[in-house]
């Protein structure tokens, strides 16, 4: 989105354009038929930029523990404002654990204590040793910033991105929001038939909180770095999960906060 | 919180202590009489950063648009993991705006509709003229940067301040999540009975979307000032607020985004 804007440097003041980080409301809707008898319930409302709606519904219903596998999904349809995502069975919505109806937009608000917020992962027990050489990291957050075409033009957006164990790139999303960026990649690879997704890295384009690292590991995802510093919560449960978890990584520098023996010390 | 890291430099890895932007769960619990019966209801769930909880709370609800005053509230008590805010009448509680049964951590999610997030302020009618010079900007990204001790020490914190119209600080918080720190800023101001923030400059240490321009509505701020970039609907929001909107704030260097009236040329 385009806007006027007076730019100031210093004593003088310029009138021109500027590009916004576009934010819109969305909703997510689901709906399944029992017997003969259509359902629809509305489940959350995110600020998300859009495209790749379907993704992001789709990759939050993953995220919140509601599916976890491409077959749970007839279709999703977006309108641009609403998506809904038809399921094929009556979904098992998390109403005991929550203050409130159905799942909440940030994955947080709405759940009533940690332990309805460290739901467990449907992909927790594939998990085999795993060895990362820590060459593979090096190149990453450059792969990952000339990627983000938005963010270059807005400055004002959170990218989530999921590699291969050689550091390749397979999907990167943008968006206003740094979990709708993540419910996005999640969401394109369990369309993709692609979950758990145990042999990719997860990168994160800005600080990594409780709840991404939580979002991860519904997935089945292992290795997780940011570009930012995680929060205490955040390492602590990468650690209950046995995940790796890395932050501040910048060029060939970054820190490895937990997991490290899933990282090869050979180049 | 200090933890054991692994600090890889290219080929050098060294083990090394590193301190983590706490991260973890505040429920807020509203409790008040009606006639003989005591009524208490949990209200949310969010992950901040511990501290200033009292006020995180009471800045919630007025952000929310529960209470907009000192004298509504008798007391807030906080254990470290709930507060507990006592209120002095039966609040107005958003039931029918909402999917959900009460207020969310977040602002956004339980909501149904954009039109059920712009809450309308209750200070809405106070709007006098305002000019605030353009110089009196040039030194609040610095003056942040130096008050930021936490963020200092871990990369991970956003800031809130209110400045004065002459440039001089009256409060700072930090907190792992932005609207954390505005509500924490906004419960000061609302505790020390300072509200409507007519007369202040409210600068944010990161990006400015809807969520915190329309918190800050809620307060009576008009002069909104973000170190990072503004989003689409921040900007709209606060066209439709009356209120000024500055971007990408770094030393003497700064966007308008609305609101150029207010702010005075003369230096």
């Amino acid at each position: 989105m385009i806007v006027t804007i007076q730019k100031i440097r210093g004593a003088d003041v310029v009138e021109t354009e500027d590009t916004l980080a576009v934010e819109e409301p969305l909703e997510i809707k689901l709906a399944w038929r029992e017997g003969t008898v259509s359902v629809q319930k509305p489940v959350s409302v995110t600020m998300r930029t859009p495209g790749h709606d379907e993704e992001l519904a789709v990759g939050f219903l993953c995220t919140e523990g509601i599916i976890n596998d491409r077959a749970a999904v007839e279709h999703a349809y977006s309108d641009g404002s609403t998506v809904l995502v038809i399921l094929k069975t009556a979904p098992v919505l998390p109403v005991a654990d929550r203050n409130f109806y159905a799942a909440a937009g940030c994955g947080i608000c709405g759940k009533t204590g940690m332990d309805s917020l460290k739901l467990a992962s449907p992909f927790a027990a594939v998990a085999l040793p795993l060895r990362v050489p820590i060459s593979v990291f090096y190149g990453l957050q450059e792969a990952l910033q000339q990627k983000q075409v938005w963010f270059e033009q807005t400055g004002g957006l959170h990218a989530a991105a999921l590699f291969s164990l050689d550091g390749e790139c397979i999907v990167l999303r943008e968006d206003i929001g740094r979990h709708n960026a993540l419910d996005k990649v999640i969401g394109y690879a369990l369309m993709g038939n692609q979950l758990p997704l145990e042999e990719r890295i997860l990168l994160l384009s800005g600080r990594a909180g409780f709840e991404l690292i939580q979002k991860a590991y519904m997935a089945g995802v292992r290795v997780v770095a940011a570009v930012g510093a995680p929060s205490s919560l955040a390492v602590e449960r990468a650690q209950e999960c046995g995940m790796t978890l890395i932050g501040f990584l910048r060029g060939e520098r970054f820190n490895v906060y937990t997991g490290w023996e899933a990282i090869g010390n050979e180049k």
